[in-house]
């Protein structure tokens, strides 16, 4: 079978959206027409965590941040998750125990409710979280296409620490005094759900939340919008941290951060006039061309052939410069 | 690990319906305070269909058919779904494009649309599927705890079509004529969105959609209303082609219509006066007592030690009555 977004456009051309339905499959939710946003994202462990490495609470937790994040990336308020959990024979009652006071410490942080699902054996653990969002009164939700040419991209904080969180797991000398810090981001990813209001607010014309890269997905934003999205390298923050661990294995601390993934960090386009808030950071520009990313560094283009990360039974490794 | 109503008891007291929530855990769907309803139901390979039997457009549609189905036990309408989808490494993209054609069939026989979800690499295949729906103007959505003493419980739709169809699958001469209708209703249960609207415009104080057999959903509808459910085994209509094939198993036809499950009729309370639709059979009535159900046979009260069905790795043999 073919790779994941071969398999979303297959299905995308076989489903149409009828009678109350604003925005269909493809972007970071769906969206109903009276601004209500639905998204759905699974959580299977080997592809996306790994039981050896994430506790149940982690998983939980993880599962239930990658939709609220999804509903962020809309400027949206998250109102109700319900979840399909696969278990296997050897997860025991505590287990579900620990995973759902993950979710509901998680669902309570955002004054939202976990109202339901179902539960099914299963060969390996797996939980499908849907949720319903809302958009705050008088805001349309902020689509993935609406960049124009001109728009500063910016986001909501550092990046690669997730990704860095994962090599410490692997690599038990490394991070130093941020390795708490930096597997705590890998197992438990924080959705910028304020954040995401706020940009919707402020005038963002398009947003995307950075989960699998933030070059994969400003590829994915520039490519909706039908722009070209250039991001300077050195300008994207890095979390603490990221550039001990990039040191340590010998690879590209900027690359590391902007290709790893995972962070949950929200990328928007503002217009140039928009007023920003301190915690964003601008990381590029759109501007017309060719659609899709291109990652410079000195003004030389250094776009790598692998933009992130695309879940395929378990992690990739970070990506190289080209020679 | 305990069974799969043990699992959502523990998970129900873990968790706490916020702002916005009417309904939390435990009624076919949640309800938000503006009448939005949302469900999620799974189906996996090997507990709720199996592919040596189901093709993937009888998977597809079948988990598709469960969420409408939710939605119509609240007397709602279904609008939109998203599915999350663990794909084995031996499903292929014609069977991925005849799963997604079949609900596509499905959803727009309903006027509703798949608008999103997920997929990703599983050991077996599954389909989580979310979905939301809206009560017609006017109507609260129907729980299954509204019901009253004096209440009458009808049904749809004759039942045990769908656990006969499997009996059939498994014996190669059972079910005579009727024996491809059986199993077609086995493999593509139809959910019955336009009655249950009905019958919450008619008034139904509680509903409950049959999924697990008569007589267990009844005795949900009834423990949750507080009120013992008398149902008259006899008076409960039985598809055609269901009498031959218990006759050819040597099982009770009554009690395999009642406890088979998966049949996706509506079993509804309705007010004594209430307006009752031809295609509508009366089943049983609600009283004061023990909260439950209890299934009369010529006045003797016969219910089986084993209401229904409850999914832990496949089927279930036909309940026996009692000696």
């Amino acid at each position: 079978m073919d790779g994941e977004l071969e398999v979303i456009r297959r299905i995308a051309a076989r489903v149409a959206p009828r009678g109350g339905v604003s925005v269909g499959i493809g972007d970071d939710a769906a969206v109903l027409d009276d601004g209500t946003v639905l998204a759905l994202d699974m959580v299977v462990d080997g592809v996306h965590v790994r039981r050896s490495t994430h506790s149940p609470a982690d998983i939980g937790h993880t599962a239930l941040a990658v939709n609220i994040s999804d509903v962020a990336a809309m400027g949206a308020i998250p109102v109700a998750a319900m979840v399909g959990l696969g278990l296997p024979p050897d997860i025991g009652a505590g287990d579900v125990d620990a995973m759902y006071a993950a979710m509901e410490e998680l669902a309570r942080a955002h004054a939202m409710s976990i109202v339901g699902g179902d539960v099914s054996a299963s060969p390996v653990l797996s939980l499908s979280v849907a949720i319903i969002g809302r958009a705050p009164e008088g805001i349309r939700p902020v689509l993935r296409s609406g960049a124009r040419a001109g728009d500063v991209l910016v986001v909501t904080g550092p990046l690669g620490a997730s990704a860095a969180g994962l090599l410490c797991l692997d690599h038990p000398d490394a991070g130093g005094d941020a390795r708490g810090a930096l597997i705590s981001a890998h197992l438990r990813p924080q959705p910028q759900a304020a954040h995401g209001r706020h940009l919707a607010e402020a005038g963002a014309r398009a947003m995307i939340d950075v989960s699998d890269g933030l070059l994969l997905d400003a590829d994915r934003l520039a490519r909706a919008s039908g722009l070209a999205a250039i991001i300077d390298l050195e300008a994207v923050p890095r979390a603490p941290g990221v550039d001990a661990v990039a040191g340590a294995i010998g690879t590209d601390a900027a690359l590391l951060a902007c290709t790893g993934g995972e962070d949950y960090q929200l990328l928007a386009a503002l217009p140039p006039g928009a007023g920003r808030e301190p915690h964003l950071h601008v990381v590029g520009h759109l501007e017309p061309g060719a659609a899709g990313v291109r990652a410079m560094r000195a003004g030389r283009d250094i776009t790598p052939g692998r933009l992130g990360w695309e879940h395929r039974g378990g992690a990739s490794p970070p990506a190289e410069p080209p020679p």
